[in-house]
């Protein structure tokens, strides 16, 4: 497969983006790429309900141990006791505070075997039906009293347009690691927005990520559209103690409010990628994202790995 | 009884605020002014859940038919048909959208009645135990999708350093006039913390009101601090459909987040003080706020209406 997109494919794009004007157009793939058998990592009726509401919430599928670990492992990333990959640090608008570092498993041999679970990369190879890759991954701290909001948005959307990703056939988990509740800013998910997709109306602007990483202003859909999905398919908050772990399609629409609250919160973040939907051009960006935000490098199926973490 | 407060009088200050480090003192007042009796506007139980927690939430007040004419009375004050007095209305941060409408009675009769319902004032004068009259009241609108939040604070710190109120003895009522539910920027409180009170650390600055309105910066808990009463007493969302109405005492520790859900809040604010704790020179700022913010009027008790609003 060529890594280059000619121009006459381009005309084909079934999700063109950044237009004149926002469109609604169907989604032209599946959801849940594999048939369920009994050996599935989802029970067949959690396998229905991520193709019907675009996402999962999974609870008590890491020990306390495990948790813990995790918890620990992501305090000494954050907190400066490791030597971080020069860029893969993104800071809180108007402070200091660690926002997001990116490059987990590069950074951290625990948040690579985490990463290889089957407890999640086993369910993203079962929901694609391929082999999978780690198209992004990131650690997310959102501070107690000043987190900022994350506008909603679809992952894809982003993902095709700035990094070339051709096919809707991503998915994205989050592993809890604060308690998140309704009031210190949870993943606010649209159940069953992934079926449409939003193609957002406006030109992507240069070097377009430097700034939506703090704030997101172009490939969003409009007020109307959000009212509209929002009518259609209401919002669930993701909530749940640490360890709890969220999945969600490249085409779910989500976003977080901000959180006044003292409760901190945070999460690990991995999208799987299937190893045949690899990156090409972008299709509406002269020039690819980086490295850290996509992985444009040759595909490489990740090695599952079984068992406890720690 | 003298408006002026002699510095002798100062010095005895059981609530000093705005000092060079925060404080905790502990509420010299109570919080149910009143005895219970069977002819009280709220049950012996409500009443008592007043006293421990600080606030109450009462459902289904309010028929059907009053809360649509309420709101459509707020819609109506809000969206420019009506000429509203000059300096009561305060905007959004960077936007035009008005976000507060101050001195309802006295531009709305609909809302004039309202205030002095037997429903609301009526439960204010049981509370406090003396005859009421109204402090502050105003529309707040806190719109969809960019509804900024505000940030912890106690109102009777406020009251007491910048508009000479003496005592606890007021209580704010809320009428929600949208559905609130946890992901919209509800009021967030915090039960049992009225019984403290956090004497805030930093001197009031000039006009402190023309940006605390928008964005309080001075008469703010320290992060510690919160943390602390948060980790004690918990946070509490009030939540409810249009018409649910919202108690809560003038030293009970509130905020709200920020709202990226298509799903506007509006709700109707009252503040009853007690006729025996009117406004004397501020207690720790050189000059009262403006009229809108505090009733520095002799005090009037209200007239007190039972029956139907409409």
């Amino acid at each position: 497969m060529s890594a280059i997109t000619e121009p006459t494919e381009r005309r084909q794009d079934p999700y063109p983006s950044r237009l004149p004007e926002e469109r609604w157009l169907p989604r032209q793939d599946k959801t849940v790429w594999s048939q369920w058998r009994p050996d599935a990592p989802l029970t067949a009726q959690q396998a229905d309900q991520f193709d019907r509401d675009g996402f999962l919430v999974l609870k008590d599928l890491f020990t306390p141990e495990e948790v813990k670990a995790l918890m620990a492992e992501s305090a000494a990333l954050r907190g400066g006791e490791r030597t971080l990959m020069e860029g893969s640090v993104i800071t809180e608008p108007g402070s200091d505070e660690v926002r997001t570092v990116f490059r987990l498993p590069e950074q951290s041999p625990l948040f690579d075997r985490l990463a290889r679970d089957r407890r999640i990369a086993g369910i993203a190879r079962f929901l694609l039906g391929d082999e999978v890759y780690i198209h992004q991954s990131r650690l997310n701290y959102k501070p107690g009293f000043t987190g900022k909001e994350f506008y909603w948005h679809s992952d894809f959307e982003t993902w095709h347009a700035e990094d070339g990703m051709p096919r809707m056939r991503a998915v994205s988990a989050s592993l809890l690691l604060t308690d998140n509740d309704a009031l210190n800013g949870p993943l606010m998910l649209m159940p069953g927005s992934h079926k449409t997709f939003i193609a957002c109306a406006g030109e992507t602007p240069e070097d377009n990520h430097k700034s939506s990483l703090k704030k997101q202003e172009v490939g969003v859909p409009s007020h109307a559209a959000l009212t509209k999905l929002a009518a259609e398919h209401g919002i669930h908050a993701a909530t749940g103690k640490a360890g709890t772990l969220v999945l969600f399609d490249c085409n779910t629409m989500h976003g977080s409010n901000g959180n006044i609250t003292p409760f901190p919160r945070s999460n690990a973040f991995f999208v799987f990628n299937a190893v045949s939907n690899r990156l090409e051009e972008p299709f509406g960006a002269r020039k690819p994202r980086p490295d850290f935000l996509a992985d444009r490098s040759e595909p490489k199926a990740i090695d599952i790995a079984s068992g406890k973490l720690v």
